[in-house]
C-alpha cells in the first residue's frame, strides 16, 4: 500500500509540473488573502472557473494537487484562502483554533468565501457565468455557507465537510448542493447529519448527499495514511468515487460555451 | 411537462421497437416463474447480465423499458419474476397484498431471486463471471435481500427501495452495494433508513447510499405523474441522475473481456 501510495505522489509530483501555478493575493476588507490559481495548458478563451476551499491547515499540497487536476480537465482552478496570507498553521492544536474562528463566525466565513468568489470573476479568461466551488473538511463547510448565503454559482460540492448550520435564519439557497460524505465519518455527529439532511429537505434546494461506506473524515486526502482508527484517513476506493460524482455533477451543471 | 413526458415515452418505445425482449419461462422448486429478457443488437460473445427485479406490480412496461435501455448500452438484460406466470397484480391493494408475501417472507424472496440468478447464469452468451442485479421498489428490495444472502455477484442497485432487514442474522454480503434513494421518500421512514445505515457501518460491505433531494418514492418511473404529494411520483433530474450513477458503477464493478 505504502509504495501504491508513492507511485500516487510521484505521478502527481509529474502532473505538478505540467501544471505549476502562481500564487495570487486579494483583499476581503483590509485582510490580505493570498490564493492559488492553476490554469490548463495552452489554454484559449474562457473557461468554467472551479474555487478550491482548502483544509484546516489552510492551502496545502493536497489542495494543491487537486487544483492542478482540475486544471488537468479543462477549468481554471483557483485556490481560495480563508485565513490569511502566512496564516498556515501546521499542528492539529493550531489548525483547530484557525479554523474554529470561521466555524464560529460564519459571517466572516462567508465573507472570505465571497471575496475569493469576487476574485475568480476577475481571473484572466474566467468565464463567470460557469464558476463552481468546492471545499474539503473546512473548505466543505465553507462552500456549503457560500450556498446558504445565496452565491450564484453553479454548484457547490463538499468532501467530507462539516455540515452544522449556526445560522439557520439566514439560508437562502439558489445553488446546486452536491454533499460528498464519509459513511463512517467521526467527525460528523448523526445529529449533526439528520440536521443537515432536515435543512436541506426544508430549503427545497437541489440537493444530493452521497455516502461511502468504510471511509472517515479526510478521506480524499492521499497525503494521509490509510488507518481509518484515526478518525481521518485516505481511503482510494472513496477518493476515486467521489471524484468522479463530482465530475458527473460539472458536466451536469456546466454549459457549454 | 407532459408533453416532455409523452415525447420521453415515444422515444422508449422507438428504442423498445429495436430492443424488443422475449418472455422466458424458470422455475423456483415447482413454481412456475415468467420472466422477460432483451439482448443487445449484433451481439457477438459474451456480454455481462443485469438483472432487473421489478416493482410490487410485478415485471410491467417501466422495468420493460429499462431492460431496453440495458441493452443498448451493451448488456444482457433480464428482468426477472418474482411472483410467478400470470401474478401481475394491478390494483394498490393487490400490489401491496402480493409484495407482502414476500416481504414478510424473506427466505422465499431470497429463493426467488437467486432462482433468477441460477437462469442468468443459462442465457445464451452470458458472461457469468459479470453479472449484477437492479431493482425498483419492492425489486430494491429484493436485491439488497440477494446481496445480503451472500450471492457472488459483482453489484446491486436499489433504486428507491424499501430498505428494512427483518432478518439479520443470516447476513453475508460479498457483493457491491448501491443504493439510490429519494431523499424526500416517505415510504423509507427514519428508523428504516438508519437502521440500514447502521447494518451496512456493522457489515463491513462494499457500500454507497446516494440521497436525492426533492425525490419521492418511485422516483424513476417514467410512468407515473410528477406529482411528490401522492409520495411516489416521476422526478426526471433524480431518474436522471441516478441511472448515471448505476453506470458509473458498472464501468467500476465489471471486468472488460
Amino acid at each position: 500500500m505504502k509504495f501504491f501510495i508513492a507511485m500516487i505522489l510521484l505521478a502527481v509530483a509529474v502532473n505538478a509540473q505540467n501544471h505549476t501555478g502562481k500564487n495570487i493575493e486579494y483583499y476581503e476588507g483590509s485582510t490580505l488573502l493570498e490564493g492559488y490559481v492553476v490554469y490548463p495548458d495552452d489554454i484559449k478563451g474562457k473557461a468554467p472557473v472551479v474555487i478550491l476551499v482548502h483544509e484546516w491547515t489552510g492551502i496545502n499540497d493536497h489542495v494543491k494537487m487537486r487544483a492542478g487536476m482540475l486544471a488537468e480537465m479543462g477549468y481554471i482552478a483557483f485556490a481560495a484562502d480563508i485565513y490569511g496570507k502566512g496564516i498556515r498553521p501546521q499542528t492539529p492544536q493550531d489548525a483547530g483554533k484557525e479554523a474554529g474562528k470561521y466555524k464560529g463566525n460564519r459571517p466572516l466565513l462567508r465573507a472570505r468565501i465571497n471575496a475569493a468568489l469576487a476574485e475568480a470573476k476577475k481571473l484572466t479568461n474566467a468565464d463567470v457565468n460557469n464558476i463552481a466551488a468546492i471545499g474539503f473538511c473546512f473548505g466543505g463547510t465553507t462552500v456549503l455557507e457560500l450556498a446558504r448565503d445565496g452565491a450564484d454559482v453553479k454548484g457547490v460540492v463538499s468532501f467530507h465537510g462539516g455540515l452544522d448550520n449556526p445560522t439557520p435564519q439566514t439560508n437562502k439557497i439558489k445553488t446546486k448542493v452536491l454533499v460528498l460524505h464519509g459513511g463512517d465519518d467521526p467527525y460528523v455527529s448523526k445529529e449533526e447529519f439528520d440536521g443537515f439532511v432536515k435543512e436541506m429537505q426544508d430549503s427545497k434546494a437541489d440537493w444530493q448527499l452521497f455516502s461511502y461506506g468504510g471511509a472517515v473524515h479526510s478521506f480524499t486526502n492521499v497525503f494521509l495514511d490509510t488507518d481509518n482508527s484515526k478518525g481521518a484517513a485516505y481511503n482510494e476506493k472513496a477518493a476515486t468515487r467521489s471524484w468522479k460524482a463530482m465530475k458527473t455533477f460539472y458536466d451536469e451543471i456546466f454549459t457549454k460555451n
